[in-house]
């Protein structure tokens, strides 16, 4: 069902409206007045009565008229009444501004729940509770269904922020910086009406040009990301999510009473959608405009053209920081710019033009910029010295604006009350104009990040024909996948109320998924270690196998380094005693040495699947926290990118004269567990750690593998 | 001698004046009439003749009055002239517009020797040249002897900046935020008049409280940091240097025709000196007024207050990620908030006292975070509800405010029409207040960054009394320091022109400062290599020694962990044979094993000292980067900063179950070398990596040491 009712209604109530000034039941009313809502607004209170001119309705029923949307600011206890009254007169969407629902905990959460449910019956749509409410500035709608105070004028950004305070602050930057707004939603507990949601009506939504997204929890991360990914492509989400540091989250959870994990899912999830994370306001609202008016850049490449050495040199700082390139002019280039400007002037990029520049000199400079094919955006720093015809600058730019295929990003240093002219010069041509170098860096940083998400595809995901032993299909990677197989060693697990596979089952599990693993073997008592020994090979690992040795290191339950049988005998004699307490046997195992320890895990997060994760083993995942995520089902392209994201990813290439692993195959491990954790969601943790990663032609193999379920299948 | 007679002149001159509007000649004029000069203003040219109403003379000497200061403006090959019939009228001091010297290299730098020799012989000063000029808005006085365009008007912040163009964003931004600023100035190729006087100058004058430092590329580093170290402890320096990619450090160069090596020095003087570093322009001016208004924080700990969730938490996350702390409120600072506000209302950090909150209940909140002894400084996010007395709330601010030992942010989100007072309140009682919760949060954090610098006491460097063997006295650490012994090596080494010093003479080195180091002995034939081996005990690393051979282990020149003679003997034999064609000796050292691989080094920079390297050795260093700098001398609490500023720190510390390392040792062995850098300047370059650092009780000791002098004493 469209969210017409919401966004466009016809007519609009509010239960609970007042003529007490100051009053959220008045203000709401006022402001459908006041920002000219080209519906009807019907007042409803018990007590009757006019607000101004308007007949005051005693009940929803009275109202003579078909109503679309409906405000409800009553006190909590007296929401689920008027909500059946509503379903009964057939109102399509209500708001619900009243707090004191779930986010209260105890009764709140009832309350919510039976809202919830009559409006479902009723086939009610429910906005909120404890929110603000929506606008939406359309000239055809021009409906305030809002208690806030920010001005509403028309505009192709839309704004959807779990946090009231947050969407406000957006809204006044826009608004300060001359820009309004499309659509505008804070949803609150957003019982009902979900972000998704929300989300999906502002991407079909034609007015709308870019969207902003504030989340401070995620509670539906999978289908967020699912519209977002269809939404991209078209149309730029700049997303941020607060509540980043414990700390914060910690707020958050007392705001919001919702539980928050702190951790880095939602970036991961706005990073597989193509959602442009934000981590500044302004930076996101300054994003907003440029892509409202501009483009989104091809490419990283930059061009950059100052009349003033320090600013210039800061921009190309910035960009350099924010993973832009500034790339060598093209032979042409050079040669026409030097045939163009003066020849103090600096012909590389960035382009000195030289504070004499006038519009023939920033004329031919800009051209020339958008011209050259190794140039993807154009970033121009302007310091408007009293000598020059600056309004004639502006112009130019203006008249380059008009056919560039790039997008052009202005730094515009002035007094803004005596260059006034040129300044409404370039505005006017749609160009962004910032004040300082490191805010137009920056947005053309944000503005490259969203125009490669638009055009990046990371490819389906293996499409999996996994099949049993019996079937002859080959699995999407090189080796079958034996689901049947896995499928028994987890029901067996399962049904004896097993938390972590057993080694034996581990590695039974990877074999049947084809993930390369040290050889093991089992024993039930020292003597037999030496056999299981012969099988797997010697040097070798013995560790105890007990469901009461849990952490096997920290309790002394691993020998490492046995290289002959004599040592494992009497290595396998002293466990033996040490832990003849509890009921125990042995797991003798393939000693890896040769490679870089890699960390590859899993994890099942609620709604979402499952997140993955990539790093450096040992020191690097303890003390640098360098690993990359990214979430199921996993195309061979993120991959790819979480290998590059590490910082040590120097070392997969070999660093200090050492060779780089291979690539390939960890990759090959990554995917597989990707697809083991995708066919078996009971499968809440995984462990690989350390993998030994070897160069190309030796062998790659999980070392250490540990696995946890859940009991449900 | 003062500067006075370039910010404080009675009588200014123009050399070029012009009554041709947009020029410069004209401009700077112009500037000094309309922004109403104290003084008395002489436009000279030849052409004589009137601008305006004002006489031009045909020359300077042709003034009849005394003159302080001259601006030049003519053609850069007239200067010289200029200068001289300058210090024939006993002109104090001269600003150069003029471009055309140093900075466009060959003719153009014997045109600034020239004019540098001139003004010394007259006792002149010099202010550029290719230079803006300066500004000083003491009312007193009231000099705009620039030629740019932004409004002067008073204020308390002065800014120096080597760029003219982010001198003149950081005024406008100035200006737009409503605040002027005292002293102005922009020199341009300094070739006289330096930025570390300028900067002494304004740590002197009593009307700045706050000092601007842009710098692109630092001169007189050392000379800087013992200028602003007296500076910081009574009055802040935010500093900015730009050109911190190796692309805007190329920008730099192509700009200024100054070498500029692209690396941390200019990160680390700051450091040392207690200058707060910056990489935004915004921030930087933001924090400028703030510090202008507001006491600096003792220290980090936080209290933020909020009336809206999102924001408050967008504070949280940005105090945290800028190294604040969110310390728990005192019992009593909770007990007298549960008495003054809503049970709903979070009694924590942030506290949040609801949308509804008015005077009594901010009031509160923010009395008793001022009172609380836990905290350091007060955050208050306030957005403005219609339902609210929100100009009360602000009177309540300024109340608070008048008498508070603590500094007061505010981040006031509200429509500025609609809420002006409010503002106006909260501006006028002295309190900085944001529109962005963000930017309020990092105000605060660099406010804090410059409270800690203001207190923090880095002790003075060990004094040193190192003595020769005769001497009786004991050196600054445990262990004699024998300089006698250093000296005749690096004599030696001089006077045999060699660049490295050889494994011996290193070894003779940092015995003489008592630097543990491997032990190592040296063999001429392999037949000798026993011997040493005896000497330094097995296992033993066998090097190469031979002058052509810099790069050892990349020629194959070294084995490692030879166990005993036989294996020895036949490594000597085989590296014999692989370099029987160049003439070589052999270095038989001890093969140290246990302990963590550092890296400690130093490398001497021009007019500053050393910087001291420190950081994790092997991959840490070349993949992550992870090293820590300082500069000599060293007090051993600079040392503790540096080794509590990398990454790995953890490491040091004892990761993953291991033993932490002998800091102590570690922290003696960074002080030697530093002692031994400054005792001889001649070393240029000192590389100890690997450093095995062991666990306390366990010998921690450098295992490679190469030292690399220059030929002069």
């Amino acid at each position: 069902m469209s969210l017409d009712a919401l966004f466009r209604p016809h007519s609009v109530a509010i239960i609970g409206a007042s003529d007490r000034k100051l009053t959220i039941g008045n203000r709401i009313f006022q402001n459908l007045l006041d920002f000219g809502f080209k519906g009807k607004v019907f007042p409803v209170n018990p007590k009757g009565g006019m607000i101004g001119e308007t007949k005051v309705f005693e009940s929803i029923t009275a109202v003579p008229e078909h109503v679309d949307l409906v405000h409800i600011v009553i006190k909590n206890t007296f929401v689920p009444a008027a909500v059946d009254e509503c379903g009964k007169k057939g109102v399509k969407a209500l708001i619900i501004n009243t707090a004191g629902f779930k986010e209260v905990g105890g009764d709140g959460i009832e309350l919510e729940k039976k809202i919830v449910e009559a409006a479902r019956r009723y086939g009610m749509r429910i906005f909120g509770p404890n929110c603000q409410g929506i606008m939406n500035s359309d000239p055809s709608v021009s409906v305030y269904a809002n208690f806030t105070f920010t001005r509403m004028s028309p505009g192709s950004i839309s704004i959807i922020a779990q946090s009231g305070g947050v969407a406000e602050v957006v809204n006044q930057r826009l608004a300060e910086l001359g820009h309004g707004f499309r659509m505008y939603a804070s949803p609150g507990n957003a019982c009902d009406i979900s972000i998704p949601e929300l989300l999906e009506y502002l991407g079909n939504d034609p007015g709308t040009k870019v969207i902003i997204l504030h989340i401070e929890s995620l509670a539906e991360p999978r289908r967020l990301m699912e519209i977002a990914s269809r939404i991209v492509p078209h149309k730029p989400i700049l997303g941020m999510k607060t509540g980043r540091t414990s700390e914060g989250a910690r707020a958050v959870s007392s705001h919001t009473g919702g539980l928050v994990k702190q951790d880095t899912t939602t970036e991961v999830v706005f990073k597989k959608c193509g959602i442009v994370s934000f981590s500044d306001e302004d930076l996101l609202c300054q994003t907003a405009i440029a892509l409202s008016m501009q483009p989104a850049p091809a490419g990283s490449r930059v061009g950059i053209i100052t009349n003033t050495g320090g600013p210039g040199i800061i921009s190309t700082d910035e960009c350099i920081e924010a993973g832009l390139s500034l790339p060598d002019l093209a032979p042409q280039t050079k040669e026409f710019l030097k045939k163009s400007l003066p020849p103090e002037a600096t012909i590389a990029n960035p382009v000195d033009v030289l504070a004499t520049a006038g519009p023939k000199e920033y004329g031919a400079a800009v051209g020339a910029l958008l011209q050259d094919p190794g140039i993807d955006s154009v970033l121009i720093n302007f310091i408007t010295p009293f000598f020059v015809d600056c309004a004639g600058v502006a112009r130019e730019f203006e008249k380059l604006s008009k056919s560039a295929q790039k997008p052009l990003v202005g730094i515009v240093m002035t007094d803004k009350k005596n260059w006034a002219e040129t300044l409404q010069i370039v505005k006017g041509a749609g160009i962004p104009a910032y004040e300082f170098p490191e805010m137009g860096a920056r947005v053309l940083a944000a503005m490259t990040r969203y125009g490669l998400m638009k055009k990046r595809g990371t490819g389906a995901p293996p499409t999996e024909p996994s099949r049993d032993r019996e079937g002859a299909a080959h699995a999407s990677h090189d080796g079958h996948i034996h689901k049947d197989e896995a499928t028994a060693v987890i029901k067996a697990a399962q049904a004896a109320r097993r938390e972590f596979l057993s080694a034996k089952e581990a590695a039974a599990l990877l074999s049947a998924y084809h993930i390369p693993a040290a050889r093991v073997a089992t024993a039930d008592s020292p003597e037999q270690c030496a056999d299981a020994a012969r099988m797997v090979g010697y040097p070798v690992v013995l560790k105890v196998d007990s469901e009461k040795v849990v952490h096997k290191t920290e309790m002394g339950g691993v020998v490492v380094g046995l290289k002959d049988e004599a040592a494992l005998l009497a290595a396998a004699k002293e466990l033996h005693a040490k832990f003849s307490a509890v009921p125990h046997g042995f797991i003798v195992q393939e000693q890896l040495t040769t490679g870089h320890e890699m960390l590859i895990g899993a994890q099942s997060v609620a709604n979402l699947g499952h997140l993955i994760a990539f790093g450096l083993g040992g020191i690097f995942v303890e003390v640098m926290r360098d690993v990359a995520f990214g979430i199921t089902p996993l195309s061979k392209v993120e991959v790819e990118e979480m290998m590059n994201s590490i910082k040590g990813r120097k070392i997969l290439e070999g660093a200090r004269g050492q060779k780089g692993v291979d690539r390939a195959r960890l990759a090959d491990i990554v995917l597989r567990l990707a697809q083991l954790v995708t066919d078996f969601p009971a499968i809440t943790e995984v462990d690989f750690n350390p993998v030994f990663a070897a160069p190309e032609g030796k062998p790659t193999k999980v070392a250490d593998a540990r696995i946890r379920l859940s009991q449900q299948a």
